[in-house]
């Protein structure tokens, strides 16, 4: 694809929130790609698919928003911050199949996968959109709770031991102190709104609850890697309070997270919506495979 | 598959509702298959997709309320119906494949064909049902359309210069008999029934009015082959008539067809819904292409 040059300039200043989500050659300059020596390359090539998979998918979910959203304003940030997110779900999905090591591509890996290889939350997979008679307030409800862990997860992974690990969550940590902003500043005008939007910001809250659990529940490989998701809650839970405190909502009631024999979106277990969302995700790119434009 | 004796002796049974829709080997034995020297094939082709490509789409969409019904026994009544239709849908569709000569079968012709070349028309496909906020309702409005323009088409066809449509519209038109009676009886239930049921049903009813039109409008095809369309709408018109006199509905106003460029289901011209059922209704069979069981 090309664009015009009021386009090309866009997409060409440093730090844009579009960075990623365009085509791009070499999107980490600089960047050692060699697999460190100090980790894993099973626990690293399946947390890569951890993250990419939550991020690809969360995308997906928004940009079901596309002509959807309330006003032409909304429309256009919900796609930015999908196509951010995108464009993570690439650099992360990209490295999975390098340390693989079995010429798995970004393609092959978002779109030949079935669902119980995918490895992302199931916040990221509920429905809460137009799709499925879903709200504007829950997807916004999502959006607060998923980029302020992000932001706490992103946070670590500066340092993480693979640099390119750290390279997308250094880059990534910008757009996501938007996406946190943006859903916050949402919450807040809904939540302290009228009755209603009062009301449906709440049940927003309420339906996204019992998926909190699971993001602080540290996976086995995500610890042998030195990763400890439990330690992101205190972070996550400073944010929401303040944030619940400004809209006028109260913080529910923790509910322990939905598990099969323990497992989870993190070993492959999703809830019912996640086959739809692959069926529709996929579904170009089975039928014409390999197909390019 | 196999079941225990109970069920074997339920679908041995002769003029059962189920006789289409589990596995067969000869399904309408004694029927010749030969293509007639009156009928031109690529014509009797793309009409067994247009009737196979209704019953088809209507049994995904029927399928969808699966364990989704009001109440357990409806449940199974809607299931049973949707099985008819995939009966009538298999059988159509392995003709048009014989006809094509090009080796096709009929889950070649249900999984890898794209949204442009089904020949259904829209009412089959719009979404009535539970997974996109649609309620019972229309989804028995639907029926009721459908059947009845069915069996006024079917009761046609009985006499139609190729045998194998002509002995699916004979067989088929019992099961539809069966369709439009369930149908009716809800849309009197419910219409008849509390401020309520009366208003949802009057909604339904409204909901898929503007895709009469389209039933009623003889494609190119249909007239070569000696069917017009047009002629079933006093039959058709004169049952819905009844039932809502008796449901005390009122007749919308006509809607004229949506149509591009003149073109709608027969041609390939789909509503956005379209798109969306093929990924589901398609997606393990792209996803695992041949694959038995």
């Amino acid at each position: 694809m090309s664009f015009d040059n009021a386009y090309e300039s866009l997409i060409d200043h440093e730090d844009t929130h579009w960075a990623f989500g365009t085509g791009f050659s070499e999107a980490l300059p600089g960047v050692d790609r060699e697999v460190p020596s100090t980790v894993d390359a099973p626990d690293l090539f399946a947390y890569c698919l951890m993250l990419g998979d939550d991020a690809l998918v969360l995308s997906q979910r928004l940009a079901e928003w596309c002509s959807r959203a309330p006003e032409l304003e909304e429309d256009v940030a919900l796609a930015n911050i999908a196509l951010d997110l995108l464009g993570q779900a690439r650099l992360l999905l990209t490295r999975a199949g390098e340390v693989e090591g079995a010429g798995r591509d970004e393609d092959a890996l978002a779109y030949l996968r079935d669902e119980r290889e995918f490895r992302n939350v199931h916040l990221a997979e509920i429905e809460c959109g137009p799709l499925a008679g879903g709200d504007f307030a829950t997807t916004m409800a999502r959006l607060l709770v998923f980029s302020s862990w992000k932001i706490a997860q992103y946070s670590r992974l500066r340092t993480f031991d693979d640099p390119v690990v750290a390279a997308v969550a250094a880059k990534g940590l910008k757009e996501l102190a938007y996406h946190r902003d943006h859903a916050a500043q949402w919450v807040v005008r809904l939540g302290d709104g009228t009755p209603e939007s009062h009301e449906r910001m709440r049940a927003g809250v309420r339906r996204v609850w019992p998926y909190l659990d699971e993001l602080f529940t540290a996976h086995a490989v995500e610890l042998r890697l030195g990763v400890d998701s439990a330690a992101f809650r205190a972070e996550v839970d400073g944010v929401l309070d303040a944030v619940f405190a400004a809209a006028r909502l109260e913080r529910p009631e923790p509910v322990p997270a939905a598990r099969v024999n323990g497992r989870a979106g993190r070993d492959g277990v999703h809830t019912e919506a996640m086959g739809y969302l692959l069926a529709e995700m996929q579904h170009v790119h089975r039928s014409l495979p390999g197909a390019t434009w």
